[in-house]
C-alpha cells in the first residue's frame, strides 16, 4: 500500500551521511543525489542517518538541509527527513498556532493514525512542545470545535476487528436521532465518533444507511460556509475510508488556483509509506487523470521530482 | 517512598513457584506462605513468577490463587499479583460497571498515576475487554461526570516542570470567576483541571490562593450531597497532594461501620510500591495512631498479615 521505494540492496547509514555531505559541499548543492538518496529510505533508515550524521558531523542533519534547500523543495525534505512521530507533533503544533492554524490538520493526524501513532505523535510533542498536544488543542480551540477535536487527539481507540452489532444499531439510532434535529455537537453524537474502534463506528454506520436509507455524511450535507458540520464530515470520512479523504484533499490542494503546496506535501509526506497506492487508485478514478501526472502538471524542479519519487515514480 | 520489603537477596522464580505450588497442595492451603513469597516481591518480580508458573505448571496462577484462597484475603492477594497495568484495568472496569461502578475509582486512577503508566492501563484495557477506557467511561457516564471522566482518563498530561506563570494567573482568574458563579462543569475549568501538567496546574491553584485569598478546594467547599461537586474537589486533592486524597480515603475505610474492605485494598494494593511511605505519615499525623495500628484494629487474620506486610510491618 506505499509507494515509498526502498532499493533491494541499500547503502550504509555512514555511505549515506557522507553522499549527504557531498551533496551540501562545493558550488551549489547537488539536490538530485538528496533525492536519490532520502527519497528512498524508509522511516528506521533515516532516523539511522540523522544518527549517524549527528555522531559523525556533530551536526543535525535537519539544520544542514535547512539551510542548503529553499521554497517548497526544502519544507518536503524537511517533512520527509523527520520521523513520523515528530513529524505529526510538528504539524499538529503549527496547527494550533495562530498564523498556521488549522482544526483540518488537527483532526486528519488524530483520525488517520493508528492509536499507537497517535500516542507515539503525543510523547513527541511533550519532548518537543514541554507541554501535552491535548492540552494546546484545548487552548487554542473554543465551542464545537473543541468538543470535537480534543476528544479526538486524546483517544486511544480500540482496533480489534469485534463489533457488537446490538450496539451498532442503537448507535446509529442516535446518530440519526441526533442529526435529524441537527443537534451536531451533541455530546452523545461526538461520544461516538470520538470513542469507537473504527470498526464498531463502520457497524453502526452501515446500521445507519441501512435503517434510514442514506449514508451519514448524505445526512450532513449542508452549506460549505458552516465550518464545523463541514469538519464533522471529514472526520468521518477520515474513519471510515482515509483514502477518499486524501484523494480530496489532494484533489483540491491541486485543482486551487495557485497550487495548496502544503496540503500536498504533507498528504504526500504522511501517506507515502503508508496507504498512498490506494490514494493513487481513488484518485485517478475520480479525475480520469493519474496522480503523477496532476503533479507533474503543477509543481516543478526538484520539489517534482521529490514528490514523484515520494508516489513511487523514480 | 514505597513501603514494600524485598529481601536483599530473593529466590529465583522457579524457586518461588516451586514454594507456592507447595503452599496450595496437601491438607489446606498454606497462606503463611503465600504472604511470606508474595507480598515481598515487586511488580517485576511477581510478573516474572507468574510467567514461570504458567511455563512450569501450564496453570495460571492468579487461577490458583482464586481456587485457593477467599474473602478479602483473596482479594488482596489477587489484586496485589496483578501487574499494575492490568490492575488498574480491572479496578477503572469495574468502575464502570452497573453493580461496583464508582466515579471515584475511574478518577482516582486517571489522576494519581503518572502519564506512561496511566496510558500503559488504558493498552491493557484494549488487551483485556477488548475495548478502550475511555469508550466504556463515556458510555456508562453522563452530564457533568462524563464530563470530568471523559477528558481525565483520555490526558497523557506533560510531566516536567516547568511553569508558564503568565499563564498561571491567567488560569487562576478564570478558575475563581467560574467557581465564584458556581460554574463547576464549566469547560474552561475542565479544560484546565483535565490538560494541564500537575506542575503548571499547581501554579494556577498557587495563584489562586495568592490571588483570590483562599484555597481552591475550600471555595468549593460544599453539601456533601453534591455527589459531582465532591468529585471535583477529590479530583484536584489527586492532582496536587495524592497522598492527602489517600489518606482521607483510608480514614473514611477504617473508620467506616463495618470496615470499607475494598477501598482499603485498593489503596493498600496500588500504593505499596509507590507512596505508601508518604500515605502512612499523613496518616498518623491526621488521626494521631499509625496506620499499622489502625489497620491492625480493623482487620483481621491473612488479611490483616498481608495489608501489614504491603505496608512495610513484617
Amino acid at each position: 500500500m506505499a509507494t515509498l521505494k526502498v532499493p533491494a540492496s541499500v547503502a550504509s547509514p555512514a555511505e549515506d551521511c557522507e553522499q549527504l555531505r557531498k551533496a551540501f559541499t562545493g558550488w551549489g548543492t547537488n539536490e538530485a543525489l538528496i533525492i536519490q538518496i532520502l527519497a528512498h529510505r524508509n522511516a528506521a533508515q533515516r532516523k539511522l542517518i540523522r544518527e549517524t550524521y549527528a555522531a559523525t558531523y556533530g551536526e543535525d542533519l535537519l539544520k544542514d538541509l535547512d539551510s542548503e534547500l529553499s521554497s517548497d523543495f526544502q519544507c518536503v525534505v524537511l517533512h520527509w527527513t523527520l520521523d513520523p512521530a515528530e513529524r505529526d507533533a510538528y504539524l499538529a503544533n503549527e496547527a494550533t498556532k495562530r498564523l498556521t492554524c488549522s482544526n483540518w490538520v488537527i483532526m486528519e493526524v488524530a483520525c488517520t493514525r493508528s492509536s499507537f501513532d497517535l500516542f507515539k505523535a503525543r510523547q513527541a510533542y511533550h519532548a518537543r512542545y514541554k507541554k501535552s498536544l491535548e492540552e494546546d488543542v484545548a487552548y487554542h480551540t473554543t465551542g464545537d470545535f473543541r468538543k470535537l477535536l480534543v476528544p479526538l487527539v486524546s483517544a486511544f481507540r480500540y482496533e480489534g476487528d469485534e463489533v457488537n452489532m446490538m450496539l451498532a444499531k442503537s448507535e446509529a439510532k442516535i446518530l440519526h436521532e441526533k442529526i435529524s434535529k441537527k443537534a451536531y455537537s451533541d455530546e452523545e453524537l461526538i461520544r461516538i465518533l470520538t470513542t469507537r474502534s473504527k470498526a464498531q463506528l463502520n457497524a453502526a454506520l452501515n446500521q445507519y444507511n441501512n435503517q434510514f436509507g442514506n449514508a451519514i455524511n448524505k445526512d450532513l450535507k449542508a452549506d460549505p460556509k458552516d465550518e464545523y458540520l463541514t469538519l464533522l464530515r471529514a472526520t468521518i470520512k477520515c474513519l471510515t475510508c482515509p483514502e477518499k479523504y486524501f484523494e480530496k484533499t489532494l484533489r483540491l490542494a491541486i485543482n486551487k488556483l495557485g497550487t495548496d503546496e502544503g496540503a500536498l506535501t504533507r498528504v504526500v509526506v504522511t501517506r507515502a509509506e503508508v496507504d498512498m497506492q490506494r490514494i493513487k487508485e481513488e484518485y485517478h478514478k475520480r479525475n480520469s487523470v493519474p496522480l503523477e501526472r496532476a503533479i507533474a502538471g503543477e509543481t516543478t524542479g526538484d520539489y517534482e521530482k521529490m514528490l514523484l519519487a515520494l508516489i513511487g515514480h523514480a
